[in-house]
């Protein structure tokens, strides 16, 4: 392993590559919005359809679902997100900087090596910590705090004409409720019995007070969320089903696992309606941050949908005196596409000290994605501009099955280089013998071996490899 | 061909078998939001990959790109989204009924069997029009309307903790500015030279008074947009290509060509910066609707972000002498992802009658959807119960490369007309000879034809129908 990778590098690296852009960035941004550039586009669709294969096409429990964002209100008030989706809001009084009050309180803890988790606990006994602590404002260093108010975290606006109370909708805080609302929609036409899940991607916002890192915290994210409905009772076995599942997720892509802990969270920490909840923690640059949340959420929202909507959101299993009414228990595992890009990304930086023909020394960036998560899966170089003829055909042959580069700007050298830094893992390199033996030159982006192939091997010698 | 295609029946099948759900159909609904159910994100999601393939993956111009939905609102000063991007509203003053008053008259030509185009005219022809037809209200009957007012389509927000001009936001009206704004990151990033293009696909939204037909126009859609980046003088040239490559599109995936039309806009029709337009129209049930807008948008945007921020939004090409900076062309293909799975949906309706062994009559509703865009590619049927252990390898197997139904319940005859209505091309019949010879029987959806193909070339038989 190389030197030590920061978040530095890594956003100069997004940026520079075409990964991660600021968003808006020549209006000069939009706190904390990002776009995701040529190569990240690439790489983020291939996490969402590698999730997508694993947890909807191989499960023969799961079925899709794509919900719209705009969703009627009611739904909130039943979700509790109306009432209770919000954050503890303190202003310093002196500069009027504002700050999540539970932040301040771990970022302090964290400062002084401690780790410190406050969730769940109430505004009084939050505000008494800051200041039995004297927590100083990070701006202007004073101790001098407004006590805490709640700030609901949904953007709202409005739909048709008028801007009343009547038109107010929100942008969904979160996908799960798409699911919940369709529940018995999905059950009735995909012909599913319990247990079975409905899984879902798609954009949320949470309008944060504090942001931040990168792509780790935004207010406009992608979720990947499933919603598993099973028996009441089975509810822990299925909790644990689904933990190891996206464990087992993480390891095939090649997640580094020793960066990967498992956190449940304590009495205190869990939502009222929760059995059992995990999270699955990645050790980011910046520290532990959660990853993957997986929860046993009872009946809890199903239970509220059938309240607020008079629909019976029960399921029917049996027949004559084994006939079983019930409303089902769900396990919820739910990621952030954002995150996990973020994750990756980290996981897979490497710099490396090589060592060339003449004896030079060079540092080697590569990241070295799974082939499956890789903007490109390779790279057609012809080794001179002249073999054109016989590299664009390699190029528009496998162009049909996965996304490829072509280079021909440079040495040979410098772009192997340019192909590492975006962890693309196999260079094709056309040359002057290609014409005469009908073979190519395959190039290793980890080991940096060389295999020669014939050039009609190598689609199903790259897609081998593809899977996972 | 069979009975009509009408937009109840199409609606119908789509609940009914799980393509689209009114959206949040429990809480009755939230106008005119759909959600997609387990068939129809796969149908979706098909479309878009097949989008992505061609207008990214397969071309050497292109590369992908996806902003965020949330952008610095100087963006819609620069676009002219805040300005004017918006619709004549026009109130019926006996029932407060509220109209577009282009759709008014259009409607109204519409049932007098003429067609009329009033895209461009001012208010004052429009408010002229409706008084001299005496067009009535559609609701009470009177002609008593209100004068024209403009209704900005854009929805707006806050982002942060107050609620002032300031921080207010908008939701993007269309995916093509996030591409502007970023035009100088990518070609950077991505080392592109004239002429290139940057496509992405994402959600917009547009607080439309008058939103209708099922999924045709929706407050919340999905954009994909190409924006191709030209000489000036060559504009003209690409135009004509990219209008070819979108009517290939839709041709390789199978779609009628006959109820294709093109419509090039008229000089009264056309925006003020635009060189030429013209729209793919598609015969719905309803009459002919814009399917993809394709515009020479000529320098108009680029030259706007220019002005707004202050960025040089040029391009450089040759050398010494030969050296020439300008502000490319853009030639903007702009298609709706929602609006062409409608057109999918009604292109692959048929009703078919047939006559089975006992010389029964009976009606086969079949979904003539190319193999690509089909939401299941397979469905593995076992004859009976029992043949589960010979019949789920096949299923786990398949379904590692594409989607597959598995399905066991009822006659095999049943099952065939289940997946004929929700298009699944190819049906795997796991019979008792099976364990003896390993083969399976394949039931071709249109043709209804068998053939028989040992276990081990399923694969490779499917995959290659997939191809367009």
């Amino acid at each position: 392993m190389g030197n030590e990778v920061t978040m530095e590098k890594i956003v100069a690296l997004c940026k520079g590559r075409g990964f991660v852009y600021p968003g808006s960035e020549i209006y000069g941004g939009l706190a904390n919005t990002w776009d995701y550039g040529p190569l990240g586009v690439e790489f983020k669709n291939n996490i969402k359809k590698a999730w997508w294969k694993k947890f909807v096409q191989e499960s023969k429990y799961n079925v899709g679902l794509d919900a719209a964002i705009l969703m009627n209100p009611k739904t909130w008030e039943a979700s509790g997100h109306i009432g209770g989706f919000s954050d503890p809001l303190i202003d310093c009084k002196n500069c009027n900087s504002r700050f999540r009050a539970d932040k301040l309180i771990e970022d302090y803890m964290a400062e002084k090596g401690e780790e410190i988790i406050v969730d769940g606990w109430p505004n009084e006994k939050l505000e008494a910590f800051i200041a039995d602590n004297g927590i100083k404002c990070p701006d202007c260093g004073k101790t001098d705090f407004t006590s805490i108010r709640q700030f609901n975290l949904m953007f709202k606006t409005f739909q048709g004409v008028t801007e009343d109370t009547k038109s107010q909708i929100y942008l969904r805080p979160e996908t799960a409720q798409g699911i919940f609302v369709n529940f018995k929609n999905v059950a009735r036409t995909s012909r599913k019995k319990i247990p079975f899940g409905i899984a879902q991607i798609g954009k949320s916002f949470r309008n944060e007070i504090t942001p931040g890192n990168f792509i780790f915290r935004i207010r406009e994210f992608e979720q990947m969320e499933l919603e598993f409905f099973c028996k009441p009772g089975t509810d822990l076995e299925w909790f644990d089903y689904w933990k190891n599942y996206c464990r087992n997720f993480l390891d095939s892509l090649g997640m580094n696992m020793e960066k990967l802990r498992s956190r449940d969270h304590s009495q205190e920490e869990l939502s009222h309606y929760s059995n059992a909840t995990t999270d699955l923690e990645y050790l980011f640059p910046f520290g532990w941050g959660e990853l993957w949340g997986i929860a046993d959420r009872t009946d809890f929202d199903l239970r509220q949908h059938s309240k607020f909507s008079g629909e019976e959101m029960t399921f029917t299993e049996g027949e004559g005196k084994d006939k079983e009414t019930y409303i089902p228990y769900c396990i919820e595992p739910s990621l952030g596409a954002d995150r996990v890009a973020l994750a990756f990304l980290i996981d897979a930086y490497d710099e490396e000290t090589v060592t060339d023909a003449k004896g030079k020394e060079d540092t080697r960036v590569i990241m070295h994605f799974h082939p499956a998560l890789a903007p490109f899966k390779a790279a057609v170089l012809p080794l001179a501009k002249k073999l054109a003829d016989q590299a664009e055909p390699v190029y528009d042959e496998l162009s049909k099955y996965f996304n490829v580069d072509y280079d021909v700007t440079g040495s040979i050298g410098k772009r192997y280089r340019r192909e590492d830094e975006i962890g693309t893992p196999y260079c094709i390199c056309v040359d002057f013998q290609t014409e005469e033996d009908g073979c190519v030159t395959i190039r290793d982006r980890d080991t940096m071996e060389q295999t020669r192939l014939p050039i009609d091997q190598v689609r199903s010698y790259i897609e081998e490899r593809l899977e996972f």
